[in-house]
């Protein structure tokens, strides 16, 4: 199953694409950040990221797309901007009848770290240790982009689209990332 | 000069086409509402409005669109979908390559009304004064897409796309309106 993820933004939206599934370690397709020039005005912004976005869905033909959830009480001065990348990244997926998902940062980090307040070096930590790469995905918006794949791919079983299993059951995966999860705090 | 207006909304954005020209009576294209249904997903009701403002554009082919310019302290609840709305309009006209504009609620209501804090129903009362229509536009959504389609039609001399003019001459357009306020005072 290949998921792309979006961390929406007006200047830099990043994207991340991860393959995954019950039993096989996680694998990085592609990650980026798609920009738009912050002197140009909003219409031809906007246009501007969902050319990018529809790029790489076209590239990457992912099986779902995964966007962070935006809340109106993010920071006021860029909120608008990041919900209309966030509206436009949904509807360019649904115009090709891929299913999409929203995740919360909450959700998002607790997934990749165990805990829903991590920081930002702690998600991109966790990112580079689950994916296996070498270096630090950057920037943030890239590893974040990353983590929402990770997050989709790790979703509960019985959420919207992921395979039905036992109450309890652990998956593969999902006991890969308790063991991170473990490897983690012994070396914190 | 064509203009179409756009009030977003996930659940009703208003719709409103009005032909305008220095001198000449504004005229009426059409009105109307895009709806999406409220238990959809997000993804679907967004490409559902998607769809309905381009078969909008593509009828009515306006010189320009403009949209009402969502704030972060809007009502939290519908904020992101009514910025998402009003992102996807955007990016509707950018791909046709129609000039958009963004006004805010305060320019629209005083374009016509003459007050920036005026009422949902003195906004009905003078669009359908200034289309001079037998009836008040209805829902409210429809009769403020209008009003942002004149507001447009009547921004100052000076701003963006609209001719030139020796200051403090006032257009025809302009005249009508001051005049339309004058008779709104005595009514009232």
């Amino acid at each position: 199953m290949r998921v792309l993820g979006v961390d929406p933004g007006l200047t830099r939206c990043g994207i991340g694409v991860v393959d995954g599934l019950p039993g096989r370690q996680l694998r990085l397709v592609a990650v980026g950040v798609a920009r738009s020039e912050p002197t140009a005005e909003v219409d031809q912004r906007l246009w501007r990221i969902e050319q990018q976005l529809e790029e790489w869905i076209e590239e990457h033909g992912p099986d779902a797309v995964a966007v962070e959830r935006v809340f109106a009480q993010h920071n006021v001065r860029t909120v608008m901007g990041t919900a209309q990348v966030a509206g436009i990244a949904l509807v360019a997926a649904a115009r090709r009848r891929i299913p999409v998902a929203l995740h919360t940062p909450s959700e998002v980090k607790a997934a990749v770290t165990g805990s829903g307040t991590a920081g930002k070096s702690q998600v991109q930590t966790m990112v580079a240790r689950l994916l296996d790469l070498s270096e630090l995905p950057k920037p943030a918006d890239a590893a974040d982009a990353l983590a929402l794949a990770i997050c989709h791919l790790w979703r509960p079983a019985g959420a919207l689209g992921a395979p039905q299993r036992a109450p309890g059951a652990l998956t593969p995966a999902q006991r890969a990332w308790a063991a991170a999860e473990q490897a983690s705090r012994r070396r914190g």
